[in-house]
């Protein structure tokens, strides 16, 4: 069967530990591989060319999406972000499961383009459990944690779009069950086109053979 | 998360080792159960009443499908055949998941009604494979194993209607491969319906605390 990467977006409610998870994925096992992107908004204290994002201005942005270079793309608050397409084909090519941490809009857009990616949900085990986990953070005001969970209940009404909802409970626990449902995603025809091909092919000529 | 059992339904070419699997299925692990189809066919020598299948006469039947009392039927060269509800739906209950062993018109049929049941199609590495498991049983005629070939190459024109492909190498893999496949689907949105309404009922009611 084929060994290709698959193409897979993480998305979740902020809070829900996606970031932890994903660099836990990428220690853990060898074949994943995570996508940066691009944007033209101005780089945050700390934040450094390559690691957080691919910083650049509007008109290398414009350029690459005229070159077909960004698998998508979107504007956000005056900026655009957006997927550069040769390290996601690279790494898929090379066998990795490239992971993009983007949201759902971006995620319906990927599905669209690429039936073949999986989507996958990271949840935390309950809303008052994600509630926990913002106010122990310490460090938000009452205000802001108010305005995450509402964005969180506006996201948790796109949650069927996603191939997979995961629970993040017990970090390890978390890691293992993503790595799994990804190695099962790869059993899903959508991914097996190339076998599916290959073996209708010898057996139309087997049908054939006897006529 | 939601602890029923899951309705399954196993398909495959006609010398992928189906049977073999469901019985090691259900000698691996716990939680699985196989649905007896019942069906207005004369049972055939050696077949007990309750194994194979449950035999009745066409009367009982229809009046079982007036009761509502089958998940799917179809007629099938002048005999009927069904899926009788009662003990699936005790099974799921119990946290039991319910194989059944039926074709892609019966898969496709559950698929309709059933959302939420799992659909896996059983396959040998190649259709070489297939072509020399059905010749080494040595019990069939040329013009048979032409026969299951050409309904294989038929067959094979559905598989994308399933939602895994499972290849059937090696007997224990193959067992290992479908209960994970089987605790993967799991986390799929539409087997998570009441965990997602739960989780937005909640943000929801935060929403309005702060509102």
């Amino acid at each position: 069967m084929e060994q290709k990467g698959i193409l897979m977006v993480l998305s979740g409610f902020s809070g829900a530990g996606k970031g932890t998870l994903v660099k836990a994925l990428l220690k853990k096992y060898g074949n994943y591989a995570l996508s940066i992107s691009m944007t033209t908004r101005a780089p945050r204290e700390g934040e450094q060319n390559g690691v957080e994002y691919f910083f650049t201005d509007k008109k290398h942005f414009e350029e690459t999406i005229k070159q077909n270079g960004l698998i998508e793309y979107a504007p956000y608050c005056g900026n655009y972000y957006g997927t550069p397409r040769a390290y996601v084909e690279e790494q898929m090519a090379a066998g990795k499961n490239v992971i993009l941490e983007i949201e759902l809009q971006g995620a319906l857009k990927i599905k669209e383009k690429f039936p073949e990616s999986l989507l996958i949900f990271v949840t935390p085990p309950s809303a008052e459990e994600l509630r926990r986990r913002l106010e122990k953070r310490g460090t938000e005001s009452p205000e802001v944690i108010a305005r995450r969970l509402a964005r969180a209940a506006e996201e948790s009404e796109g949650v069927e779009a996603y191939d997979y909802i995961v629970v993040n409970d017990d970090l390890d626990v978390c890691v293992e069950e993503i790595h799994r449902l990804v190695e099962a995603a790869r059993r899903a025809p959508v991914r097996q086109r190339e076998f599916i091909n290959e073996i209708r092919k010898e057996l139309k000529s087997f049908v054939k053979g006897v006529e």
